[in-house]
């Protein structure tokens, strides 16, 4: 697969695929803000032909842009970079095409786990490219950074596993205190159900509401397995119970962890903020302090705490993301600018708007 | 203490000292749509002297009635039962002279715990009245409904705790296979931090807002305790993480036990279905249906569900309750019922409004 | 047509057609908390087949029920009222057959405007049974009450016209002070949309988000231009315009009329008090006091207030209420018992739930 | 008074009076990202001696900032411009002393009126420095910005009467047709009423309602009265209703104006695109399109809409606009941009955030 060249005098030219759901017009939202590239070409069966800036007078687009049907993408020639934001599934046929010619970030689950069995036992299919899943490139930003910058294909991460990923990944330094197993608990906003119209993600039926969700066999559970592993060299068990909140954005994901041996909460918080010194997307907050999705959203960020409850030996960590952003389009623009040699933080600088 | 003495022939005349909380407001709200019961007295310090009526629109009371200061309750004979929704710690000094007339049904903590010992690890002081802790009822009213009907000091359960403790109970049946700990995770509504105005608690912070709080050391934690105990006979470790959902109403409570040995979920789900079959109030949902807050909000339901993780041997219960109906004022009053020889479910029939 | 013959001694037999829709799904909860009506029969043909309790788990009902298909309510014998929750136009085949054994409350707009023209300029289609218009009652309870207890088909009102009819008739005793035009500016919760999922409709969507609608042409523009004609005998201009609150339920209406003469708030204040005086669920709030939707939220009632601007003479009318019950399902409920000779109040005392 | 001395090499130095309020974090926000100016001082009676970013960790600041109190403002000399976002009249005793050395933009109402009568009878006191209001410049950006380039003592207009003005502005040029009068029901999100915490702002009591309030004798009106005669040279009488949407942020209002003469809708918007065309933050939708104040949410941008009712001769004007942005620290920075010679969009052009 050839190398992407990029000369990083022009700006980055992006075709966003499925460019009407939320992943995708939050990718566009946050292109065009960005100083370093620009959205060509954009892709959305249900306004095709319509002007994407009629359509969505949010936002700001420095160009006239048309809506594409998504079948079009394979022929479109004028891209550095395909972002796609189509379901699950739906972009085998054209990804060899697009990788011809292009770099791909796929928000998609299409290529984020490493192992093709994982496949068949949580998505109930067997992968039809199992060769892609050895190039392809997990995008959790601040833990397989170096690998990134030489991605052609990048798997971007779920939004849950993002949110859990990073919060547990520092624990490698201090795994020998880990006992097990992985007991998370997240909460999302509805946005992560997607834009397509169901009864139960009508206003009035979520609003005041608050449930539980695939308590068992969620798909995200995978990938957390996999960064677990990742993280403490050897499965430990990992359980996964999912949640909607009655928020747009942002996800919070509780982690307890039963942990072993002469640990306190302030050796943990050492490593932590060890780990993550240096990040501009990642932050430990300070003891006591509570993450709360509204400090996060509609930014990049990463809020995480840990605490260690000493009565149980349990370890509680607490991490807050934007799930279309940090959990989808933001990381997906992050790992953009590290495949094309732009400034990581490009774009994705803005404040989170309070209240 | 002298036995209840109620004929029932006339409606049981109820004082409600803390009434303009949300917890007494409601309690005000039950009793004044309850067959058999009525208030005769309401105390606000906030309010003293103004008519209920025009305070709270939304009541329908069948007699007027001006609000009282909390000071004027001890010297009141009028009533059959005194409901008292004051903060902790608040009514010690009232207590024995009400209870010289008049039974009481208490919706603050400072009865709940058996052990005084308790109070001093979680509540930080050293309980005032240690003899009384001895002759309360904790008003668990499923599990306790035999002690309750002979109580003259009622203590009413938490919120979290009852959605907690609910749930872990039927479990007592199959306590071989617990291996524990027991990890709670709850969700609370804002109705549950009360109705004193902090600048968390605003509007503009709450929505599109969702956080953790307290996630080592919540008060609610030793009442887990007390019941997981009751329950397994022994000290099964408990962990507690609170979070707050922006909803007005709802208490979520998702718990994961690790279990051993050879259980099944549908073994398990026959153990909950005979445990509460024939109560009006808590419903053990069919296999695989999600319990919402919005289907028991504004009602005294306790719906729940269990889901077996196969792949990690971790048990999940899932309740939904309303905060200020079962988890305060809704039990509060079953409890009266009981205490009063009164049909249970008076004054408790209602549906949930849905959307 | 026959006349309503019922004895009182049974309860009436309710059978809802179109029962899984928002108002039809509230006709179900308040028939089910009925004293003298019970649902005997409900139709929907997303859930034909399904048990009802196990669709819609926050109904308690007494007896079990399974959602028949439309078709076949036409057949069915076994109900003293059919109580139509259809869109607009789906029962003009079936209405004289539901006639011929039984008592109509339609919910849908098909029988509340007596002038057949105004459904050509505000429906777009010629009425197809414009002798039904002659016998149809229009069911504004409070003002029609004395035909409505005669009525063999009720037209039920629309929801905004309910709250706006409600607000202007009391002024019939002032009408030589008005000036108009009556200006209309209403605003409901998205119940009032339907549950049919719309993307505009979905939670990620509507929360955040305030608008307007239909600013000219709203076909309930219609109904509140009878009701003021009603009203002052001549056709003041009536226009209106419709908005969308983030809330589930609830319709307030500001609605502002230049008058002129020697006319004072206090004088228009008795006015009102005294055109609704004794009335269960139509309250005049105290001078100075704000409607609130979340007093009425759940309830038959209807909130008022009017305020006079002395600097430009204009009257400011408020009003409040429940679309799904005094603006729908309530209103039909309060409508049948008057049909059927119940205590008018019958089902509808709730407390509205605060917070 | 001393005209603004300002090279623009170096960033505007910014001193936000009043910053932990909402609109002193907003501009805290604004200006934490704006090109050409950065903060240099803070004031929090609050958060006094506390770091800025601890206490609102959503701000990304390039430096470590702490509150100081209000009264250490007076003496700070650090500062090219003063942003004042303290409450009605608390400014006064500092405001000489800020101007000796500084340009000030006051974001309360201290300077809003030209006429100091108006002062005494809609905000019930004499003003102090009626020789301010003379040299004081109305804010009204794309209204007044010659007189703006000039200022040094800006007025920043009210949130409401911004939403109002904007729309209003453009019918000068058909003012023949107007026949008022000025029918203004506007709507507003709960950040309007400020951080200071009161019961009725609280999550759990504003959730699910929707209110009036100040139906008559809103300050407000005011400013709009003021505006409506600088737009057609009489005083068309003006009404003002404002309503409380359960939304943080967001202004919309509905503006019905009686009309006479021969004029249609299509005229009345070539208008309207006439006079706004070009501008950057004003956006006149296309004929049909419903403003939503999820479009503007956190941007500076005002969108509107008419809508001409043939039946009634009564045009609408719907305008939506960010509160705390276009109807507060927006403006005001865009303000600042003009007076000081910065590109007028400067830290101004983020997208809206959506869903």
């Amino acid at each position: 697969m050839a190398v992407i060249k990029y000369s990083g005098k022009k700006p980055v030219r992006v075709a966003v695929v499925g460019a009407s759901g939320y992943a995708g017009l939050e990718t566009m939202r946050i292109i065009s803000g960005h100083p370093a590239a620009e959205v060509v070409f954009a892709t959305s069966n249900t306004y095709s032909g319509k002007d994407v800036q009629e359509v969505f007078p949010q936002l700001n687009l420095s160009r006239k842009l048309l809506f594409q049907p998504h079948e079009k993408a394979e022929a479109f020639r004028g891209a550095d970079v395909f972002i796609l934001s189509l379901p699950h599934g739906k972009s085998y046929d054209m990804i060899d095409s697009l990788l011809a010619h292009a770099a791909v970030v796929d928000i998609s689950a299409d290529y984020r786990l490493a192992d093709p069995e994982m496949y068949e036992k949580w998505y109930d299919y067997v992968h039809p490219c199992p060769d892609l899943l050895e190039t392809a490139i997990y995008g959790l930003t601040e833990i397989y950074r170096k690998l990134i910058k030489k991605a052609r294909l990048l798997a971007n991460p779920g939004c849950y596993p993002t949110s859990v990923a990073l919060a547990v990944h520092p624990l490698e330094n201090v795994s020998e205190y880990i006992k097990g197993p992985v007991i998370i608990d997240s909460k999302s906003g509805y946005s992560g159900a997607g834009r397509s119209p169901k009864p139960h993600l009508l206003f009035s039926e979520a609003v005041d509401e608050f449930t539980v969700y695939a308590p068992t066999g969620h798909r995200h559970t995978s990938e957390m397995i996999q960064e677990v592993k990742n993280t403490f060299g050897w499965n430990v068990p990992v359980t996964f119970t999912p949640h909607l909140i009655p928020v747009a954005r942002g996800i919070l994901s509780t982690i307890c962890i039963p942990v072993q041996g002469d640990i306190s909460e302030s050796k943990i918080r050492e490593t932590y903020e060890s780990f993550y010194r240096g990040e501009s997307f990642v932050k430990v907050l300070p003891a006591g302090r509570m993450p709360s999705i509204k400090h996060v959203r509609g930014t990049n960020m990463c809020h995480m705490n840990l605490f260690l409850d000493e009565d149980t030996k349990i370890l509680k960590l607490v991490s807050v993301i934007d799930n279309l952003v940090k959990g989808a389009a933001g990381q997906a623009v992050q790992n953009m600018n590290l495949m094309f040699g732009v400034r990581e933080t490009a774009g994705l600088l803005a404040n989170a708007i309070m209240p």
